[in-house]
Parts: C-alpha cells; sequence; structure tokens
C-alpha cells in the first residue's frame, strides 16, 4: 500500500492518500479544500486514480474538498448515512469500501459529531476527530455527546491490538502518529477515567466555537460547495 | 524500528525520532529548543533513552533543542566536523552512529551549508535542507555553493535505491514525505537540468534571508545556547 499523510497548517488537518500500488486505485480521507491542487498534482506525479474520497465527518473547522476532487476526478464521496447529504455512497459499521485491492473497514465512532466514522486500513486507524493523539475531540455541538464518545473510543477503538498506528484528524502540537497502546495508556482524557469521568471532563471543557464553524457545516453538507442561497419566493 | 516525524509548525521543522524498540536506545534528528518538552515527554511515554540527538547542518531558520536534551538527559550530540563546536562527536562520510542496535550512515551533503549531512537508516533518508519534497535548500549563505549541491543530491542521494524513503528537514506544502524516485523524477530543481542549469537558478533566487538567521547560528553552534558576551576587557 502506498501511503501519504498530508498536512493543512491553517487548520492544522490531516489529510491521507492510500493507494494500492497494483492497480493505481487511490483514496483521499478528508481532503482539505483550500488543498485540493496539491492533491491532484500528487496524485498525477504518483501515477494514481483518485477512485474514493472517505469522509470521517462532517467537518466544523475547515471545509471539505471532497467536491471539487470529485468534478476533477469523478471519484466517489462516501461518508456516514448520518453525515452530508451530498455523497454519493453512504456506510454503516462493518461495511468495507474497496480501493483498488485495497479493503478500508468502516466503523462507527460517534461522539465527536453523531456521523463520526473512523476506517480501518492495514493495521492503521485513521480516526478524523474522535481520537486524537493525547486528546480527543470535542463534543458540545454538531449532536456531540461525551458518553457516546466514551463508548465509541474504549468499545470500539480501543478493542484494536495495541500496535494499530492511529492517524487522527487533526494535530496541534507536531506529533503525527500514535498507536491504540499508546493512547489506551498515555491520553489523558481517558487513561484511568470512568466514562462518568469522562463526562464530567467533557462538559466543563468551555471551548470557544471553531473559527470556522458557520461557513464548514453548510459548506461541508455540500462536499465543500456553498450551498445555493434559498429562494426569496419560497 | 520504532519511528515518528514531529513537526514544529512556527518554523515548519520536521524533527526525527528513531528508536530500538529491543533496547530502548533513541536517536533525535534536528530536535528544535521550543519542542525539547514535547520531545522529553514522548521519550518518556515511549520508555526511550535518547542516546543521540543527530544535527544535519547548522541551521539558520530555528534554534536547535540539542543542547538543552543533552543536558537533561546525557545524550551524545553528534554533527560534521565543519559544523557547531560545542557537539561531543563528529562524523564524516561513511561514518556509521550506533543507537541501540541500529545503524545510522552518514552521508555527507554540502551546498546548503559546507557542514550538510544526510542519515541514512534502514531505507529511511533524512535529508535535512539538502533536498527537500519537489525543492532543495537555499545556497546564498553560510558557504552554500549550488554547484556541491547538484553533485551532493545527484551523486550522493540520487544513486540510492528508488524506493529509499525521503524524510526532508522542512516543509512549506504539508508533505511528509517523498521517495528518491519521486524526487529524481519530479523535483522542479532538478528534473530534466544539468549541473549549470541549477547553478543560473540558485543563483537567481534572490530569497530573502532566514526570520531567524542572526539568532539561530550563532546559538546553534553553541547546540542552542545563548553563547556568552565577549568580555569589553579582552
Amino acid at each position: 500500500m502506498l501511503f501519504r499523510q498530508l498536512f493543512d497548517a491553517d487548520t492544522s488537518t490531516y489529510t491521507y492518500l492510500l493507494a494500492d500500488e497494483a492497480t493505481g486505485a487511490a483514496a483521499l480521507i478528508d481532503p482539505v479544500l483550500e488543498q485540493a491542487e496539491r492533491d491532484l498534482k500528487l496524485l498525477r506525479e504518483l501515477g494514481l486514480t483518485l477512485s474514493v474520497v472517505l469522509e470521517t465527518h462532517v467537518h466544523a473547522d475547515h471545509v471539505t474538498g471532497a467536491g471539487v476532487l470529485r468534478e476533477r476526478t469523478g471519484a466517489t464521496v462516501v461518508a456516514s448515512s448520518r453525515g452530508a447529504p451530498c455523497v454519493d455512497r453512504t456506510v454503516n459499521h462493518g461495511d468495507i469500501v474497496r480501493v483498488g485491492g485495497l479493503e478500508v473497514r468502516v466503523l462507527e465512532t460517534p461522539g465527536h459529531t453523531d456521523d463520526s466514522l473512523s476506517f480501518l486500513c492495514e493495521r492503521r486507524l485513521f480516526t478524523g476527530d474522535a481520537l486524537l493523539i493525547r486528546g480527543t475531540g470535542r463534543t458540545d455541538f454538531q449532536n456531540g455527546d461525551p458518553g457516546q464518545l466514551y463508548d465509541a473510543i474504549t468499545r470500539v477503538l480501543f478493542t484494536l491490538p495495541d500496535d494499530t498506528a492511529v492517524y487522527p484528524g487533526h494535530d496541534y502540537a507536531g506529533h503525527a502518529m500514535s498507536t491504540v497502546g499508546e493512547e489506551k495508556q498515555h491520553n489523558p482524557r481517558l487513561a484511568g477515567r470512568t466514562r462518568a469521568d469522562f463526562i464530567v471532563l467533557m462538559n466543563a471543557l468551555q471551548l470557544p466555537p471553531p473559527r470556522k464553524l458557520d461557513v464548514a457545516v453548510p459548506a461541508n453538507r455540500a462536499c465543500g460547495h456553498t450551498p445555493p442561497t434559498p429562494s426569496l419566493q419560497a
């Protein structure tokens, strides 16, 4: 498997490129609108065909490149059935998304948002904003729920082998990856905390709203396109 | 081998952690002063002992964490004999630096600076500011020399197998890694250019001075410590 981690410095967002070298079929997980040209150039240089765009959830902190990449390549946009209505295929827990000969397994990991998915491909786990390195996604909007997030992390992600590599949707401290074993042991929001402790902690965070919330959520429900202004004569 | 890529967003600098899991011995390549606590915490959490700090060169755009890490861990600081006088061990082309059971091979790749080294460990090539992803280091100060850089890249780095992974000292576009084959084919400063072309190109760049040049070079010659003020009575 060809694998690349890409970063958008403005929003500290990670995008991931997975490809089956035998067929040249590629997937991008959580592409960023402003990086679409960079990502298309890399695909061209590596001789890859974008077959699938996977969205971990409807993002509130950046605008997705999914729609633009679909227009430019014909790729299929895949997300949760509780996610953006613009997608081509909705998936549920346990579903497999094929990228050439690669199999990407869908894991439902709600709690940051109600549509949050993680993706597992050959011992690499892409956790979106559910599990971050030494942190978790927040749970205070988009139907977030700290109890649900605790369950998703501890009952789904933490049951994977300890050496499973963890690739999050963001990092703000310069870490690129972790492992399931490391996060079980060292994640300060989770290690040694009960479900009740976690709920108290998350509900007390008092975080400022994400910088791009008002723009990003409606845009991302349209795969990154600004939704048309509703007719005044409706 | 345990491997981690770390990023300093303020200076777009990559630091690399390599470790021999059998012995717990670790090396950091190009640590950044402001990230020393992050790096020490990660070493502790992973149960590693910092044995070596490797410097690719005397940096002009950030201050090294080498000196602080040496004080805190007893690690040996390693660099070129043409580099900072503060180091514990100087190395030359072809030397091996042992990190537990790992072997890191030293490659002299001058031209960005006269002391620039690259390091090779198990098909991972750490190129400092000699070879960047789709770019190269600049050659207009610290005894930089475009002809020398062209030779270092084409006669040393590009003779390694095409699938050798390239990990640079910086990236400004969100790329994390490349390969020797990719850079041979797609690096716009090198692909299809003669040595003479490259010299003309580099000499015409007219780049502004690095933001931290005046502070970073003297500090890095002291492994990240501000050099003492010279006595007025000398």
